[in-house]
């Protein structure tokens, strides 16, 4: 049976309405009261069948042509992705989360999630044009001039023009402060922007006439530095229906993501208009680039699950020793490893845009804030952890297919080489340990962690009720077994987790008073402590709702996939958590080749 | 400046003639007795440069091109590969390890695994064409009647026939019991050969005249299962100057290592001749897999090296934020990671194949046995931890090229492509880590492992010395600072390790006396559990080789690395053995699709 895709609609129903209970949550949200969970999951039934029926049966021979740039320097992307484009618009994908006002459908980033879930999975290439569609909506609706909302956001709201983010340039990678590109302004108020960038994924395509490219660049008058860049929007056509000056030079040849154009481009003296304040370029982009790096986090999703599924019917149909491969206790281990740290990166990652969502729209002010708080926090773990195990597991699921998954006939080792990159872009994964611990955790004191913390002790609470249920004293009654005696367990396991996150931010704080460089030697690992502390929460919670309806087959094996998850895979908690408040240990210089 | 490869000469030369004194073994080695280190450097020296400038600037090309098959049904391989192949020969390499009177030089394996580790860091795809020499000689000597010897010994110890390896059917990955290729008895007495192969690396090629491979096939009358193997030897052209009656259907198109020529055939009636005894085709042919599986572990040792100091050159040439990014704590981390664990696993693997040259060659009968028995525990560790860590390694190494290394202008993203298959063939990584514990350790009643472990105490027991060096108390004169005080944490971390490995093993041997599955349940853990005790020895000795001689810069470098490796790297062992310990936790049956 071919690699293919699955959507996994029950278990991201299960997510959403018994482990994170979101319909509660949209019920306090004025703009999502009237969703509810049959509605919502009709919607990621559609988005599933669009993924998996439209979508993944283009993924291989896109892997296979790739893009390239015709004799007119227009580039062209493999064959059957306009069209599957112009389904995704007509059928209204696009506009998702966006507001009715500009076209949008109105609805949670929490479904958005899940359907950039099973884009990616089913083919992450194509899925990079439309990637930043919401982003460049957000940036646009929240930064730009009213011209230029009238203009573009009712476009870019509905996918009819799709949007790019132009950051790189060839001397500054992870450093924005070094970007030279400039922008000249002219007396009609436009920029004129000249300069090159590179590694602009869909800067230009054939899925739709405009495309728009938000640009980070320099007045003449700006500080150095990254406080000193600006943000315009260039589209491809100006109004008047002239093409704008800017070419593209070259396209990347890539490990994978064949069907996705990276394009090196110069704008020579190119049109733009100014996206929110001079010199305030970056807080604008970043509105753009965190929902960005949750995207990504979901394509590491998305590649995992892709892996996972194929890796299970895989060990299922081969047989070797006379039995077939499942019976081995090694893919065993393998299958069960990868569906309980996917299953329960859905949780973590799901409630990152749920949380996004809460800030936005929720009727309380308090949870608004802490929801901001957590979305803050919650962003650069889903990116870095979520691609991390987006390629490891893509990798690992690989060995389940032997030699067969070495060839490019098994789709596994496509998923490996799409997969790498998810690490890389949007901020390496290093960046965002950085990103976590400076700045949403020390800088900020750590009220959002706390805050957090709190939340995942309550699951505790819940999880060590659900063990003994009280009864009342007074009755001396003989009682049924408690419900869910190994509620025990869990909780213990996560109450270890919130504890070693408590103890490993203080002693990075402490250390960080007089030795500037202590967060920076163990952000890595500290990010990854609060993963795994993650997963403990989404096992935790995720058993508890299962364990409430345990009589039935897809909440029992989601019981067993779940404690597999506790005692084989948090055990690696402790290393990362150990080497963070071993922080006082030296890190020597390297030695020059 | 462009990835490319610069031998570790230096290390190699530490390795053998200061961590491992190669150099003792060889003078009790009476092949070897004339051999001293001098020498053996300068034949890896000359042996690096080959693979550097001979092999290393076909690389990128030969993964563009691939291989093909012409009109006449010929395969052919990449420009330049072929002419690179003839200077090989010419320079006599393949004949490095082969008996003199068979042409060879008679060199220790333990110069022909750093020659091997050379070849795959710069050319892997390359180097698979004459990877499987040593074993067809060492097979071919071992069982071949006087009439083959003298036919095909000679040509192929000198690298003037290739030979290639003739298991897997389409049927049948792992499992070679299911094999069904026929062998039919002619008058003769050579065999006619039908049935189909699958994965054949080099089965043809164009870089040298003839072929011979080493088939797995049944005799008529055999017995089921795989104690019905034998072994042939089929030519690609017979005695009498006909081409031999099999074909190569396809080439596999492959995610990687594009060089190589992996061949789907066909044996149409092809003549052949039995090597060894029939029905005993598995036991000689093993001699052959448990080189190639050597040879796999030390490809593993090359992508690693090849990766890291490519890694190491970039961060030094790369600037952001106005720093090399060498000075950024996560780069630092990610360098020094790859290089402590390089060169311990340099001195693993190379360890393990002094063990073969000690048990061919030692004088001392208890020494060759002892060795015999520690090649035999290594092989399946070094296969399975070094192909592990070169594919790992590489993908990490990649991460500090930033977007770069996910283009091919960028040699890194081959690296990771290429190691990837490493840890499927030659006998999954899975099936290595079944191999160790259940043949090499349980089946042997822990009889190598513990010979080893006593060997890895007397390290410790230096180390120790080294630290608190002997002073006759009768003197009771002040005296100098201990000679190396860390020595004490060095072997305190080794014994921990070794204290482990005994534990876990009595674990599972008394866990498996009345739960045939145990072993299985918890083989990966164990494998890579004595793979960190073999780290935590590795880091010892070279730390304490280097100590001896720290007011030397390489030495010192060493002595940071191999101290950064058993501080950081080493913790990564008690989660291994944790899950060994917790053997009797359940695994759960995977539920079906």
């Amino acid at each position: 049976m071919a690699y293919h895709y699955v959507a996994p609609l029950a278990d991201m129903r299960f997510v959403l309405e018994h482990v994170l209970a979101a319909p509660a949550s949209w019920a306090r949200c004025a703009a999502f009261a009237e969703l509810d969970i049959d509605t919502a999951a009709a919607v990621l039934g559609e988005a599933g069948r669009f993924a998996g029926e439209v979508l993944q049966p283009l993924n291989a021979a896109g892997d296979r042509e790739g893009c390239r740039i015709d004799a007119e320097g227009q580039v062209r992307t493999p064959e059957g992705f306009a069209a599957a484009y112009q389904a995704f618009v007509d059928a209204g994908w696009p506009a998702l989360p966006c507001d009715a006002a500009w076209g949008g459908q109105g609805l949670p980033l929490a479904l958005d999630a899940a359907l950039r879930e099973m884009l990616s999975a089913c083919n992450h290439g194509w899925s990079m044009y439309p990637d930043l569609l919401h982003g460049a909506y957000e940036t646009v609706k929240a930064h730009g001039s009213e011209a230029l909302k009238d203009r573009y956001l009712r476009e870019i709201a509905t996918g009819r023009t799709l949007a790019a983010m132009a950051l790189t340039e060839p001397q500054a990678g992870s450093d924005l402060g070094a970007l030279r590109t400039k922008a000249e302004p002219q007396p009609d108020g436009s920029l004129r922007i000249s300069g090159s960038k590179i590694f602009i994924s869909g800067a230009d395509h054939d899925l739709t006439h405009d495309v728009v490219h938000l640009v980070l660049c320099r007045l003449p008058d700006s500080p150095a530095g990254s406080k000193g860049l600006s943000l315009a929007l260039v589209p491809k056509w100006l109004p008047q229906g002239e093409r704008n000056a800017w070419v593209v030079d070259s396209l990347e040849h890539k490990m994978g993501i064949h069907g996705s154009a990276t394009c090196a481009l110069r704008y020579e003296g190119a049109t733009g208009w100014l996206v929110g304040e001079p010199h305030r370029g970056l807080a604008a982009m970043f509105l753009m680039m965190n929902s960005a790096r949750l995207h990504v986090g979901l394509q590491g999703l998305g590649h995992q699950e892709m892996a996972t599924q194929n890796a299970l019917r895989q060990v299922f149909e081969r047989r070797q020793f006379k039995m077939p491969l499942a019976h081995m206790p090694a893919m065993r281990h393998l299958v069960l490893r990868l569906q309980a740290k996917t299953e329960a990166q859905r949780v973590i990652a799901y409630r990152a845009a749920l949380a996004i969502d809460e800030m936005h729209h929720h009727e309380d002010e308090a949870v608004r804030r802490r929801a901001g708080g957590l979305a803050a926090l919650l962003t650069p773990v889903v990116k870095a952890f979520c691609t991390h195990h987006g390629f490891h597991g893509a990798a690992a699921a690989q060995q389940a297919f032997g030699g067969y998954g070495y060839t490019r006939e098994v789709g596994i080792e496509q998923t490996v080489r799409d997969a790498r990159i998810a690490m890389v872009y949007e901020g390496t994964n290093e960046i965002q340990a950085i990103d976590l611990l400076q700045r949403k955790v020390l800088a900020d004191g750590g009220g959002a962690l706390e805050d957090w913390l709190v939340e995942c002790e309550a699951e505790a609470t819940c999880a060590e009720a659900a063990a003994a249920p009280f009864v009342p004293s007074a009755t001396r009654a003989p009682h049924a077994a408690p419900a869910w005696p190994e509620g025990a367990e869990f909780a213990a396991a996560l109450r270890a987790q919130i504890g070693r996150a408590r103890e490993a931010t203080a002693s990075v704080a402490a250390a960080a008073r007089n030795d500037a460089d202590a967060p920076l030697r163990v952000a890595d690992d500290y990010l990854f402590g609060v993963g795994h502390l993650l997963l403990a929460w989404a096992f935790t919670a995720s058993a508890r709702a299962a364990a409430g309806q345990a009589d039935q087959p897809f909440a029992a094996a989601k019981l067993e996939r779940m404690r597999y998850g506790l005692r084989h895979v948090l055990p690696q908690a402790e290393v990362h958590w150990r080497r963070v408040l071993d922080v006082h240990l030296s890190l020597p210089a390297l030695r020059a080749p």
